[in-house]
């Protein structure tokens, strides 16, 4: 397949319909046109199969992690998404794949009002890299090494799912055993948040003034919550009984199963965040029209690095690794 | 090598000189500061071993092509580099090979004061994604799709170096012979322009306000002259004995031998552009402090295509095909 067939065939299916792409696909490079009053959020994330997503995933589930995964890192600073652009390395055996692919990756694009700006396509391994620029009100931006001790720990959604949706493949770390006697229904709902992760972008944005600290659940929360800690200069306590568990993963796996994979199994996209104990009212009335909850699971302290707790202040011992690749 | 511990390495390689870049790596993304009265041009190219580079290549000549190529892109469209992304995808088996690849990006970002302001890192197969963002004053940019009937077409540089160099290593088109009994610095200057070349950045912002159609000649003159004749309805001329030829390239192989590299070979990375003969003389007065020759090697024309012609302005047959791939 010809890089200029295949670039035209992706232009042809992601619409430049922003006003502030003076020109797409097609140059040497795109001309964007920044707003006014804003600072431009940056991010990258390279998906490989095998790592970041499981061999046999379809490929429109592909085009959407790919998306989803760099549009999580702009929610986790604040950032309104603007465009995109993509480099994907394709071997020469995957015919249909570009198509599948650019379905899901559109369909996210669409969800956001993202442009697909600029595109390279190279004959290789199956890589797909995802850059991503977003818009944030001057000194706005969401940022890890700002939280405080005292600060309320919060996190977006529901934890697990991905990993429990890994382990129902039979992947995820070798002594964990695969998921057996599901429904049908339950398995749908662990793998969709595994292969369609929702990036939290109307969270970031209403977190804006409000958090001091924000990352997304990416390598699991345990270790993202690590991140803020290191950054900021503090520590982080959480509550091991308040982590917020879907229906799909109650069914699944009981207390002490899916412990492990909501501290450790990552993948879940979710935005973790700590903030003033005081602005936890303002937090609550600014979600009420943010489509996903919030839950309170712990805070920060001075004692640097992360603790979990049970309900009566004990620590609990948790596996912290092992969910670092799906091969 | 865990992730965090390369991005560490190389974050500690590439200071964020610039006061446009309010948060560098280590955060889900970076804050950029965009400049008043500015358009963003932004551009993204993946290099893969083997196919744009030779597997030998050193490392620290990897690091220079993989943001070279990018710049080279910002300076066809008459773009100031000023922030790149780089994704890095490397086996576990090449030790030593970042410390290489960050020495050759960090000498050619300090060069041209671009920031390397996120990263990614990722276990698999050699990819490298480098994504790059330039600025242009409002409507100033340089695009592909201007060219007018009437036009000179003019190239920066020399061409042929690379595709030299390249078949002095035994690789290139198969049946092209290798070279031999070259001296070694007629060798070296040959690989250099193939290993580092020089995005003609300088030449780019020259050229604002002065042509009507630039690009960067990478897959070769023929081809790259096609897409501004495709873009901008218009057919190209050019004249074989103009073509422009470094010393080292006239010692190597006599004009028959050579002009088939200089059409088709690519990777030149030079600027092949059009403007309106009324405006050669400021062109050569606005070079006159930029560090590359430029030489006029064509027209503008009304008959779609692009061809060669010979003094007599007989059509020359040429391969405009074969150099595709290094592998």
């Amino acid at each position: 397949m010809a890089e200029f067939a295949l670039i035209e065939r992706i232009r042809a299916r992601c619409v430049d319909a922003r006003d502030d792409v003076r020109l797409g696909i097609g140059d040497d490079g795109a001309i964007l046109a920044p707003r006014a009053g804003c600072e431009l959020v940056v991010s990258t994330d390279t998906l490989v199969a095998g790592v970041h997503f499981p061999q046999a995933t379809a490929a429109a589930d592909i085009g959407w992690k790919a998306l989803a995964v760099n549009l999580s890192d702009l929610a986790a600073m604040g950032a309104e998404p603007a465009w995109a652009t993509l480099a994907l390395t394709l071997p020469d055996d995957v015919p249909g794949f570009v198509d599948g692919f650019i379905d899901g990756f559109a369909a996210l694009a669409a969800r956001h009002g993202v442009a697909l700006v600029g595109g390279d396509t190279t004959r290789g391994p199956l890589n797909i890299g995802v850059t991503v620029v977003g818009f944030v009100p001057e000194g706005q931006a969401l940022r890890r090494d700002r939280a405080q001790v005292g600060d309320a720990v919060f996190v977006t959604g529901t934890l697990g799912d991905a990993a429990a949706g890994m382990q129902s493949l039979g992947l995820g770390p070798r002594d964990v055993p695969r998921l057996l006697a599901l429904s049908a229904g339950t398995c749908e709902a662990l793998l969709d948040r595994l292969n369609r992760p929702t990036p939290r972008i109307a969270a970031g944005l209403a977190l804006r003034g409000l958090a001091h600290a924000c990352i997304d659940v990416s390598d699991g929360l345990l270790a993202d919550l690590g991140h803020i800690a290191a950054r900021s200069g503090v520590g982080i306590e959480v509550m091991a009984d308040t982590l917020p568990t879907s229906a799909a993963l109650g069914v699944a796996l009981d207390v002490a199963a899916r412990l492990p994979l909501q501290l450790a199994g990552g993948d879940d996209y979710e935005l973790a965040f700590t903030l003033p104990r005081e602005r936890i009212d303002a937090l609550h009335a600014a979600f009420a029209s943010v489509p996903c909850a919030v839950h309170e699971i712990g805070r920060v302290v001075v004692a640097p690095g992360v603790r979990v707790l049970d309900h009566e202040d004990h620590e609990v011992a948790v596996p912290r690794h092992g969910w670092e690749h799906f091969a």
